[in-house]
């Protein structure tokens, strides 16, 4: 195909290469347009697994995978990394960090990002979980705070640094709560000799009447009742009404904690503002019923920065499943327009109807709830189903079989394959003398009766 | 065992969990004396395969293993996450970040850091390849500057952003100029559509008169010969004369560099001083032949910080061998001492003997060279010997199995399972206009005469 034929062809410029960017990337004919896919990031990330990259269990390169890579395939594409700071919908063109691009369709994924509600400064004291970097830190300081610990003689202290509070008791929340509890109860607990990780405290708070507000009622329990059994400490129906340095504050305590996460809250990206048009509370969207943004016919917003409440009355959810669907509909809308030569109304394009599969989400090992139409599963088959589901999902062969082998890896031998902390500072003055020997410090009520290194699992 | 019985035994202090620090932890039998490990990280890490991390090879978590995790069923041992400033030989301490330890036996095994002959200051503009740190800033450097180079339209500047210098001819050097080689030539080229990788200059720089100087010189021949092939410039008898910022002088003339790499020098880790015992040019210390401290037959001192003529007559070398090796023979020397209830002088002790294995390294796909006692190896044969032998010597069945996967995997595929760019930051402004349609900037005897994604390999 020669240049010429090639600038000939309409330009569709697509913002983020998550599931609804590149849904829509694989699935537009690029022989009809040309494509370019602009991300900040040089890879697709695999957000539903970000928390076991978090919690130690998985590599950052197992759930990620270059853009380049993924489209490199296809003809009249382009990838171009860079981050996008407005859209001008006027003049047809996104400004980008440095330069702009002119487009004929304009596809908005940039996805959500983690929301306070309003109270911005809390994001230092309790960061999301986003992107790799965020789960690069989180995993720090994760281990960094076992290892204070182990070098801390202040029981009080310690069992601060020990602690750490979820907020939110959605999916992630969940996800991450029954991740940590497993790290401390069945893979650190044996390698410290001053402290003893089965000790340490798990706190979920969430500001509704019960976890995974999306799921039946009765999964919502089971998830319950399997964290609190796992030692996981549950406050639903309590808000969080502050968050300083190391402390939280919901229902009517204060707790100090080595880490808290913020699992909470999704909002909208920024760069929806400067579409200029209505937006809910958290900042999404209220696109058309075929995703496009209302007066704008040949912008279209998918994924988390839109709500939209679909032909058969649901609720489109912020979901992967949600983002790739609409990536696609809005494909087969761009190409209806292109094949009738035409830029047509949202009306007379078809309206979108969300195929739900379900929901799911594990609780920790063997153990996971998931709701398949109206099929509810939980326990040791539903954490099976979540498995193959996400490794058949997972963009790349070698990164299925890698996630695979990690996960059978730590199911036979209670390990976790990444626990290793990489950016180093330096730990500060440890709160015990340190030349004092073994396990001088733990209580003896805390400790296995037989000798370190005679137990293994 | 209980507690009284433990504070009764001698205690041992090893700083370092390398090669030499693990392999004296693991051979020593700790019912004889306690033990305590300090590494200022959590991991240990296996060096020799960390230029496959720095080129999009490997996952960090790969090739390194919670030092806690492999000394986990050791009794009497104890790990300590802290970093080292001082030994005080006086008065058998140790001095940590904040907090110090005592020993009746101490084992030197720190390492090496990147040494810059004095000139400290090109460390900024040069960074060498030590720690997992050290290998995820070059992956990224490496990989945006690529992003970098496809965003601009000054042939000259995308020039630069893709010409990578590697200073140093040893294996490091050499690996990583082979990699960096492969990474442009078989794997990048076909996923840009303004740049051609295949045009990325990579030039080796060593002040040596041939490559891998301590190899066979027609084994040199042969990695020289095999990297010219692949399109690396090499300049041996040449030194570095200054580096600056995205420049390097070096013989007659300056080239200008999106990435510069030391791989040139290995000096002693600065505790070494501490010891006040004799060192050598480089600052590693000259040990007795039983690796005591001149003076103190109670510190060792093995690995990377010492020089060390045998009883054979040979120069032990400064790699994992030499120091797993000298590992075991302390741990045998400490353990003599303890059966005889008394710290015999130097001379008393048995002196060490190098068992030469061999050398090995790799050029790149396909391609090695090696010296199995007398046995040269060269090709593919090579390459697959070294590849073998470094998964036998890789810590952890989980991190063999998963290395081999990803051998395999970019063997078949051409691709690199970890390119993915972590730590976000502005790639800045472009130094093209976006908006151009595909490969227009490209000059046309560059590309592949098929059209984009009709060839896939």
């Amino acid at each position: 195909m020669s240049t010429t034929q090639e600038n000939q062809l309409p330009h569709i410029v697509v913002l983020g290469a998550g599931f609804g960017g590149l849904s829509f990337a694989r699935s537009f004919p690029t022989t009809k347009a040309r494509i370019t896919v602009v991300d900040r990031q040089n890879h697709h990330l695999f957000q539903p697994l970000l928390y076991q990259v978090a919690t130690a269990g998985l590599a950052a390169p197992d759930i990620a995978q270059p853009i380049r890579t993924i489209l490199r395939d296809k003809p009249n594409l382009e990838v171009l990394m860079a981050e996008v700071t407005a859209v001008d919908a006027e003049n047809h063109r996104v400004v980008l960090d440095g330069g702009e691009l002119h487009y004929d369709y304009l596809v908005v994924a940039l996805g959500g990002k983690t929301s306070y509600f309003g109270k911005d400064e809390w994001a230092e004291y309790a960061p999301g979980l986003k992107s790799l970097d965020d789960a690069m830190r989180l995993r720090r300081n994760l281990l960094l705070a076992y290892e204070r610990a182990e070098r801390e003689s202040d029981p009080e202290k310690r069992q601060v640094l020990m602690t750490t509070v979820v907020v939110g008791g959605g999916p992630t929340g969940v996800e991450l709560a029954g991740s940590f509890a497993d790290l401390a109860q069945t893979v650190l607990y044996r390698d410290f000799d001053h402290i003893d990780p089965r000790e340490a405290r798990i706190i979920l708070v969430d500001g509704g009447d019960r976890l995974l507000g999306n799921f039946p009622p009765e999964l919502s329990a089971h998830a319950e009742k399997t964290l609190r059994v796992r030692g996981v400490e549950i406050y639903t129906g309590t808000r969080v009404t502050d968050v300083r340095a190391g402390e939280v504050d919901f229902g009517d305590q204060t707790v100090q904690a080595g880490n808290i996460v913020w699992a909470a809250g999704v909002g909208a990206s920024p760069v929806t503002e400067s579409l200029g048009a209505e937006r809910d509370r958290a900042g999404r969207i209220l696109v058309e019923p075929d995703f496009s943004v209302p007066g704008h016919p040949e912008i279209f917003a998918i994924g988390d920065l839109v709500s939209l409440t679909d032909t058969k009355g649901v609720k489109v959810p912020g979901v992967a499943q949600g983002a790739m669907q609409a990536g696609e509909h809005v494909a087969k809308a761009i190409e209806g327009d292109l094949d009738l030569k035409t830029l047509r109304e949202p009306g007379l394009r078809p309206a979108f109807a969300y195929w739900d599969k379900g929901d799911m989400a594990t609780i920790g090992r063997s153990a996971a709830v998931a709701r398949i139409g109206k099929l509810k599963l939980r326990g040791w088959f539903a954490w099976v189903a979540w498995l193959a589901l996400h490794l058949a999902f997972l963009v790349g062969l070698r990164n299925r079989i890698s996630v695979l082998i990690q996960w059978i890896y730590a199911y036979c031998t209670y390990k976790r394959g990444a626990r290793i902390i990489m950016g180093m500072t330096r730990l500060g003055p440890p709160g015990r003398q340190l030349d004092k020997p073994h396990r001088e410090t733990v209580p003896a009520a805390g400790r296995d009766p037989e000798p370190v290194g005679a137990g293994s699992r």
